[in-house]
Parts: structure tokens; sequence; C-alpha cells
């Protein structure tokens, strides 16, 4: 049985990749730019180039693996191996990454899946879903995705789209999503809705610590967060805001999953202290106690989820 | 290997009883009163008793069955066999139902579950869902509830109380539900909620052939269903308004199961042909093309899978 696997976590800026053991440690990473604009061909070049860079630095030869895992965003071809397109990987439409590695790494399997979904399966397998059948990661950033674990087993639904958790109507008379409905968890509890919400706030006259701190630029999350740090009175209501729209989200995701344990990661999870208390609040003034008792709410443990989770796809069934 | 096993489908109204086939076959079934006024003692000392006639009309012995499968409506112990409490069974709570029955038939398996939930593993394994890996149960009558079927294994969740659909958010922002929060499914798209918005438009002064068909008496479902046939505006208004609530609730249910199937039961199921062209689209103008196409929506095949999914339970593994 094959002890070590390659993992790739690709990403809009960067790619991860990284040899992982069974038992979810990184053996060596390397982090290279993903540089979108030069196209999928010049990437995969690179890709190839890294793994082969690691497997001399770990004295291993490709057989040595037990697979290739990819967690890419989509939506994906997961079974012919396909990026069909997506927002952040302009240019990438319809690449077939998988056949493109098979070229010079025959003979190991190599699998593909959305990014949300490997790293559901790296935390659920190496960090703070371990042992626990049902199981939620949420990841809030630019959107909101996620996966889950159901009675032990990966939910990946009838055409691999299940869990569209970002998708679902919190308010249909809500402000309009980017995809085109209205009232979704994005358009509520992401980034860019905080963003957004931020931006609306100004525009209309409010006076904030957000505008200096953004300067001519656009208003950013980190900006939002650091006003909020120096007590600024619209920051602090927009992350209040934030923790009461999360709370929602997730306890329309405890009624529906009842799961032993709900991980947060992505870029807002680094701010979670902030919005945790009126997200917690939230959940517990609408959950069946049951429900809530049963449920342990915290940051991902494994930031580099994404990475192991990739690496896990050759081995772990779902 | 057993062939026999005995389901129990126990209602505010009335229990059905049967003797069903490990291929959901009903051989022989009896309904009687709840009669729940009386108690739990006089209604299980009656089951009891049924459960003896139809043995002797099949001249089986209690040792003929795999066991006995109790649906009923929750909140249940379903690990002591405890119904708690429940709307409907006014005077049943904490009763102990699976020592009561074993008290009478030692020696097989007794098994309480979720109404729900049965009814979501009758009609998996004998009905609309057999053979589709993911599928989904909801009942819309008095309340909104169900069950999924995930990558093949029912999805109980940390603590059975998983797929509470019907207290789901559809707009936080919506009419105060009977659980307490705001704009749940079930304050939208239930039986429950279709009459109140009649009372609603006709105590606002709305004229309406629901109300001569209410009479003095409380504004029902059948009020609705009959006026709309009559092409009574009010009426008509009323049920396309429930198709496009049913019709959000199952998109939110398509993004997170991303389901083969969804089997639509309960009371208001008998006039889905009355509000499934807006049910649908509205489904079809919000889900993922990829998604809606993977799904089926339709009846639930078996109007007894509450009974064969009972009986059920003492061989289905989950």
């Amino acid at each position: 049985m094959k002890e070590f696997f390659c993992g790739i976590d690709l990403g809009g800026t960067k790619i991860d990749i990284g040899i992982v053991t069974r038992e979810g440690k990184v053996i060596h990473n390397i982090k290279i730019p993903t540089e979108v604009e030069n196209g999928p061909e010049n990437a995969i070049k690179r890709m190839k180039e890294t793994i082969n860079v690691l497997l001399n630095k770990l004295d291993l030869s490709i057989e040595d693996l037990g697979g290739i895992g990819i967690g890419s965003p989509g939506p994906l071809d997961t079974k012919e191996g396909v990026i069909l397109k997506t927002s952040n990987l302009t240019g990438w439409e319809n690449t077939r990454i998988v056949d493109m590695l098979k070229e010079d790494f025959k003979n190991i399997p190599i699998r593909l899946e959305n990014d949300a979904n490997a790293a559901t399966i790296g935390e659920y397998l190496f960090g703070s879903g371990k042992n626990h059948k049902d199981f939620v990661y949420i990841t809030v950033s630019t959107g909101v995705g996620g996966g889950a674990i159901v009675n032990g087993h990966f939910q990946s639904g009838a055409n691999s789209n299940a869990f569209e958790i970002g998708h679902t109507i919190l308010n249909f008379n809500g402000p309009k999503c980017n995809c085109g409905n209205y009232g979704c968890i994005e358009a509520y509890a992401s980034g860019t809705a905080l963003e957004r919400f931020a931006k609306e706030a100004i525009d209309s006259g409010e006076e904030s610590l957000i505008k200096e701190l953004a300067g001519e630029g656009k208003i950013k999350g980190e900006h939002i967060v650091g006003a909020a740090k120096e007590k600024d009175p619209l920051a602090l209501k927009l992350i209040e805001d934030e923790g009461y729209y999360l709370g929602l989200s997730l306890y329309n995701v405890i009624a529906n999953y009842n799961p032993e344990v709900i991980a947060i990661g992505g870029g807002l999870s680094n701010a979670l202290n902030m919005f945790y208390d009126k997200m917690m609040e939230t959940i517990k003034g609408m959950s069946l106690k049951a429900n809530i008792e049963a449920c342990q709410i915290k940051k991902a443990e494994r930031s580099d989820c994404g990475l192991v989770g990739a690496a896990a796809l050759s081995f772990y069934e779902y």
C-alpha cells in the first residue's frame, strides 16, 4: 500500500503543491504563483516541474506516489477531469487538466475535484471533522461554499453539485446575487457582500474609518476588520451584521444536516473571533436545543485542508 | 432470513398496521382510529390486538416476524423507544411505546422512528426513490417535513434531527412560524400557511368562494382547492403562491442535496397538479441547469410509504 500522495490546491493567485501521507502529514510543499494570465499550459508545465522538484527532494520516484489529486474552483467535469470554467481562472475554460498531467505522470491515478469539496474531505479526515460522521465545512471568502459528510459519507449529489450552500436562499426578497437569484447566503454573508454593505453605507454618506483605510482604492474586508478593531461604529455594525447573517446561514445548515461539527474556513474565518458571539447568539436563539448542544462550531483546524484533501482524493472513497 | 415485518404508521387520527414483505408488498393491513383522547395505553392495547388479528388471518405466529417498526410524530427518543411529545398526540408525552409493545411481543426487534423518516425510507426502498442514491422525500400537510438519502445512506444526523426542512428559513423577515422563528418554509408553504393566507385575505375584505365553502367553520385546504377548481380568483392566487413558495423551498433543497428524485407526499400532494407548473417554473428559473436536468420532481408513488417504511425499520440498515 502506497504511503505518499500528491495534492494540488489550485487557486486564483497561487498553487500549493505538496507530498502528503495517508495520515494527512505534509512532508513537503511548494507554493507557486498561478499567473492566470499566462494560461493553463504554462501553469500546468510549472506544476509538473514542481512535482518533480518535490519528488527529487524527498528521493522519491513517481511510482512511489499513490496518486495525484487536484482541488480546483468549478464548475468542473470531474469524471473527464476538465475545468469547465471558473470566475477567477479567466482563459482556463475547458482545460483538460487531468489528461495534461497524465502526459508526464502515467500509470498513477489523477483525480480532479471541486476545491471546496477537497477542503471538506481534508478537514474531515485530518482536522476538526476527524471521527465525526456528520460534518460540515463552510468556507467564507469572496464567495460562500463548502461540503458535507453525511453519516460518514461525502455528499456528492447526483452530478457533484451538492452543498451549493452559498446559493441557498436566506431571503427571497433580498439583494440580487451574482448568480442572478435574490437573497442567497452569498449575497449576505460573503466577503464580497460585506464589502458591498460597507460601500453602500459610505456612498450614502456615513462617516467611517473604513473610507480612510481604503483611500482611493476599493473597500476590502481587511479595511472593515481594521476599522472594527479601532471601534469604528460603522465597521462594528457591519461585523455584527456579518455575524447575524452567518448565524442565520448556519442555523439553516444545522436544521438540514444536524452535524456534530461545523468548521469554518476561508479568508473571513481569520476574523471569526470578531463576529463569533453574534453568530452564536443568532444560532442559539433559533435552533433546537438538542441540535446546538450536539454541534461544535469552530474555525477549521487545517488551514491547508484544501491541499491535504486534494492529496486524499486518491485514497478516500466516496 | 425472515420475510415478514410489521409496520405501524401512527397518526393523530388513525393508526395503519400492516404485515409487509422485504420487497415492500403489504400482505394485509388494518386501520384503527387513534382515539388520542383515550390515551396511549388504550391505543397500544388495540395495536397489539390488531397485530394478533393480522397474524391469525395470515396464519403466522409472532416468531415469523422479522420485527416491528413504528413511525410516529416526534420529537422522539428513538434509542429508548419513547414518544417525548407531539402536537397531535396530546397526553401521550413520554410514552415508552417500544417497551409497552415488548411486553406482549418479546424476542423480536421493535424500532421507533420519526414518521417522516419512516416515510422517506419507505418511498426510497419501494417507491420513486428505488435505485436512486440521492433522494429526498418531502411531506406537505399541516407542517412540512421529510428526509433525505445521501449517497445511498439515510441522513439521520448527530441526534436524529436532520432534514428539519420545514424550519429552514426562506425569508428571515417573513411571518412568524409556530416554532418561534420567522419565515420558515412551514410558515409559507404548509397547509396551515395556505389556510392562514386565505383567512388573512378574507378578513381584509376580499370576496371569495372560499368563504362560502367554509361557511361558519374554519377555512381548510379543501375549501381553497375546491374554490380554485371553480376558478375563484383569490383561490387561484393562493394556489399560485403555494407553487411559488414550494418552488423556492425545493430550489434550496436541490442546491443543498442535488438529488436525483424529489418525491412529494402529504395531504397537499393530492392537489400537486394544481400548483405543479408554478412550482416547476420557479425551480427552473433559479436552479443550475445541470441540477434540474438531473432531478425528477414528482408525487410520491407510495401513499402507504409511512407504513412500508415503518416495517422496513427492522431490516434497512442506516
